[in-house]
């Protein structure tokens, strides 16, 4: 039964992570013409933006070492989105070499996490991504900045909201067109969520400029994204799946799934262009090549049931 | 961290179900001190409305067949309440003659559901309820009624509000004390769950006097949970490592775990008593003896990793 929420925006975009986020922690490589089917399926199912893949080292990410050879394949639509995750300045110049139109870069709210995941302090790390953006934006590319770290930090707990903030205006004066916010550790909780993003809407970054990128570690996710878009944010990121667990531990769960997001939007009345049939067909025919259940309530609901 | 949000309480009751609505799912039946370990731990860990078991016919819940040794051996305090589920007259009398101070009956939604689960039209269990509810008054015991099916049901699809709120009326006024709404399958989201809320309280029953009692089953249990809080609801069923999912599926859902509502209230600043770490224990304990994974995410997430 479709039943609006009064305060809550009448459609929502949603950005797929599942080809890059889902499957970078994959150990076994995924094969790149399973990707493209990846790809291919989730657009057939009504899945307009895309982040596919990531021009980071393949030292770092393997399971990524075939960006070049993936976006040869992926299908071309002028209505599909394929931003590609792009870490500094030699992998812009691999995106641009691959005809990419839309970047996303990585930053974080913390600088225990910017040492771990990026080897410099935070604002090393911006000054990395300023010539990325520049050089970017020179090219006519849309530019999202990923924050990660918006809640908690494994490193340094909570994290503080105006430390948040400040991280964030830095990375929009760069000049992004969006700003992704990560719960990374899945441990935020509604009110959180909601006081950043009215800090946030105080400092001048507005909820149309806004996504939230949130983990369901600890069961958060949904809850969290209903608060943010009763805060005004109009963008949530999702992998199909729920992939993005980490591999070893068959029951952990990673990102958002967006079936699980899409089942709350259409019940709310909120238009996503997905069909949430295929979506499901997808996301069960992945789960069989990788050897593990979805950890999506909707897959797992939806599914065919083991005889 | 703690961050309140505005238009919520401050403070919620937990009405744990996992003895009751948890284990009657469960093919292989649990010793009764285990159940008792059970119920004890979750007292420890801080819960003062614990669902213990159900006067129902053992030839129907052969997991429940041990109600009055169960009762027998808990320990008691004047601060905690062991609600049971009383089907009709003769459970009633099984209730009183062990003490039972608080009693719940299941009333259903829909006819489809009310024939399966009753063998009863909805008319004829309300006519089944009357005497219990009667003879529960005058012999001084506190009367919960579920309504289940309150969203979707199997048969029917979805439920119009309109017939949840005239059934609802009806089981109210038999002077039940408070109505539990049962999304027993799990597919409602945070509009519909809102609409349901004001339907009733247009209709005199105020959330003063209800409860909500969301299934994981499509991912939308907090979601739905957070969205009856703002609407007013101050008391939750949930199931301690959200058992009472289907025993043929591993990876099934049930009810909402209480750990991942226990996780959301303490962010938004919300009292509940509980000391999570001793409740997390409690469901990584049962689900050993279970033989298989809790589905909470907080219990995932907290939990000692396989090596």
């Amino acid at each position: 039964m479709r039943v609006p929420l009064s305060g809550l925006p009448r459609r929502v975009s949603i950005y797929e992570v599942g080809p890059r986020d889902g499957l970078q922690n994959e150990k076994a490589v995924v094969p790149v013409d399973v990707k493209s089917e990846f790809v291919t399926r989730l657009a057939a199912a009504g899945l307009r933006t895309i982040e596919t893949t990531s021009f980071v080292h393949p030292k770092w990410v393997p399971q990524l070492a075939d960006a070049e050879d993936l976006l040869n394949v992926l299908p071309r639509s002028p209505d599909l989105r394929y931003p590609v995750l792009v870490p500094n300045e030699k992998g812009l110049q691999r995106a641009l070499s691959n005809g990419v139109t839309e970047i996303a870069i990585f930053g974080s709210a913390t600088e225990s996490f910017a040492r771990r995941n990026l080897n410099r302090t935070v604002d090393e790390s911006i000054d990395m991504f300023a010539p990325v953006v520049e050089r970017a934006h020179s090219e006519g590319l849309w530019v999202r900045a990923y924050i990660s770290m918006v809640c908690g930090d494994p490193w340094e707990g909570d994290v503080p909201i105006e430390q948040v903030v400040s991280v964030a205006s830095r990375l929009m004066e760069l000049g992004c067109s969006q700003l992704s916010l990560g719960d990374t550790i899945g441990v935020g909780t509604p009110g959180h969520v909601t006081a950043l993003i009215e800090a946030l809407g105080a400092a001048g970054i507005g909820t149309e400029r806004l996504a939230v990128h949130f983990h369901d570690t600890y069961g958060q996710a949904l809850a969290n994204t209903l608060a943010a878009l009763r805060a005004g944010v109009t963008c949530v990121d999702s992998s199909a799946g729920g992939l993005g667990g980490c591999p070893y531990a068959e029951s952990a769960t990673g990102n958002l799934p967006t079936e699980d997001l899409v089942w709350m939007l259409h019940g709310l009345g909120i238009d996503t262009g997905v069909d949430l049939g295929r979506l499901v067909e997808t996301s069960h025919w992945m789960a069989r090549h990788l050897g593990r259940p979805s950890p999506s309530r909707v897959v797992q609901a939806l599914s065919p049931k083991p005889e």
